[in-house]
């Protein structure tokens, strides 16, 4: 996904924003009533089922003292000011993944997913056992904003290709839609990497602007049909091994809880925190079933040389961010270290037992 | 782990039961004090920790309306007599894994981990999204419980052993220590399989009445200090790759919260739930390191010709266990239908991933 994916919904229906149900701020009894926008179309898939998910879960967890009201993309403001509209109190909440706010620091790469980096339960144990809390908090705090985790996506297909990619210089001079960092990493392989907002993206790959698109993974990439047009699906997704979406609150709307309610938002992003990746487990093999059993597309790998070439470019991107100022060297180091500790216990548990069943079950 | 593991514990204990500062139920105010019975010791690392911040979480996200006190293995009944104390309303939930009750309902296995089967990710998807909920209420509901996930261990090593494990041979006569299903799986395998409770275990292997045990990993393998006696670590575990725990609650106790409370302790059940997988996560790795770094373990992998002998006994045990009711039979036919369709997920999304960011980065 990229930022600009969503501005298409923007314009039209930001004049409505402010006449809603709750236009009329309801703080008698002390009810606080909260607007959570987010960067998401209403109900789009995972994401922003995950985000009504939250703002339910908080309301119905007070009793109501704190009462959300979910704003899509472009209902309150822009889809890409969500972060703005909390720092500054136009919302007290957003429900975004932080790598889109990269042009604030850089750094917030980190906290949704870095190319080679964390899977969803790494980047769990990084923020909440081996010091990502404290870095994100310092973060984010500058800004004024709290950041809990609220999600995640799972590891993301690498995307749609007309031609089959076998090899580094297949890759030369390819069109293909990617954002952030991995895009940056696409480029210095050569290809011409182009943004484009999600609605466009059919279009593009239809009339030859594009060969080829990453989305995020079945179960959304089978809802705007690429398979229509390209027919080769190749993982794994290099850029987005794990990505986090982050509620961020206006600090002063959160000091303003009692400690109880605090303590009840910060269980509810908990909640949602597994269960949005318990949802993309259980529905992407789904969707990728029917990609590949009704709609004729062909799951394919990316071959070794591609993915090392992949992997060789992110981490000079990577690495590059260290360079920015003092906090961006500090969350990179913490990522690095971090990286290499967890990967050696995923390697030898996660990644080996799936690795045996695979072999010794066959396919299922 | 057994269910023997905590039996050590409990008799010393037991007397103390219910002389407490709860002693006096508080129900003024509309005030509940709940008894949390498990069947870890106190502050038992990643499970007893996990227990005791549920109760805490609970306690402070109702206000102290729902107050729960933890009582580790044998403070107020033994720990194995943990479910019939809340099925009877002796205390009003427990912490514990399901399979531990396997002898009232061979499927409560499935509800924890079956070997072959689910990984945390998985086991989460399939309760929360794919009918795992609906099953296991009707299960556990026959008794008067109604069960919550409510945390994970990821998946469990293989175990220690004296010698090198070079071939399915080399397992007959083996007297080794594991529970449960994989332990009636080993038993197939010619294996001399020995219960034994978790504080034994140690003394057992040191005086060679078993040549080799299994625990649970890491983190808990290293403060039980087997690197003394037997240097050969085998992974990965085939019998538990990624088990639940249940926070089990008495129906009744249940339903006379209001709406809000049963939401609230739902909503702190699923935030452990993604903890505890985290805490495992962040210090297994960790804990690796110092065994094989400071201990001078050698960590193996198991040859394949052992691990398919595994799978093939383990795929037997569970078949059988549809025999024993409609329940079961249902129970093990969603289980198997749900690991079909998760496992090709898993492959090209978490497990191909990680394995291409091992090959493409080498040792982190």
């Amino acid at each position: 996904m990229d930022r600009r994916s969503f501005l298409k919904t923007t314009g039209a229906v930001a004049a409505v924003a402010g006449t809603g149900a709750l236009a009329t701020p309801a703080i008698a009894q002390g009810r606080k009533e909260w607007k959570m926008v987010t960067t998401w179309p209403k109900n789009f898939p995972g994401l922003g089922v995950g985000a009504q998910r939250l703002a339910d879960r908080i309301t119905t967890a007070t009793d109501g003292r704190v009462t959300v009201k979910l704003f899509a993309a472009g209902e309150l403001v822009p889809a890409f000011e969500s972060f703005d509209a909390v720092s500054n109190g136009t919302a007290e909440m957003y429900h975004a993944p932080d790598y889109y706010w990269q042009g604030k620091h850089p750094s917030f790469a980190f906290f949704t997913a870095v190319p080679l980096g964390f899977t969803a339960p790494e980047i769990n144990a990084w923020i909440q056992f081996l010091g990502g809390q404290a870095l994100w908090d310092e973060l984010s705090g500058g800004f004024g904003v709290k950041p809990f985790l609220c999600g995640n996506t799972g590891v993301q297909m690498g995307g749609w290709f007309r031609k089959e990619i076998n090899s580094l210089e297949d890759l030369k001079g390819l069109k293909f839609r990617m954002p952030g960092i991995g895009g940056e990493a696409l480029r210095q392989l050569g290809v011409n990497v182009i943004a484009l907002p999600g609605g466009e993206i059919f279009q593009a790959l239809q009339s030859g602007a594009i060969d080829g698109t990453e989305w995020v993974g079945p179960l959304n990439d089978l809802a705007f049909g690429f398979y229509r047009i390209a027919k080769n699906y190749y993982y794994p997704g290099f850029h987005e091994p794990g990505s986090a979406i982050c509620a961020g609150i206006n600090a002063s709307a959160f000091g303003e809880l009692s400690k109880t309610d605090q303590f009840i938002v910060e269980q509810c992003c908990l909640a949602d925190n597994e269960m949005m990746y318990a949802e993309f487990t259980a529905k992407n093999g789904q969707a990728l079933d029917t990609l590949v059993s009704q709609h004729g597309v062909q799951l394919k790998k990316f071959p070794e040389d591609v993915f090392d070439g992949f992997a060789k470019a992110s981490e000079e991107v990577v690495m590059k961010i260290g360079d920015y100022d003092d906090l961006a060297k500090r969350v990179r180091d913490s990522y690095l270290k971090t990286r290499a500790d967890l990967s050696k216990w995923t390697q030898v548990a996660e990644q080996d037992y799936s690795n045996e069943r695979t072999r010794s079950l066959g396919k299922l």
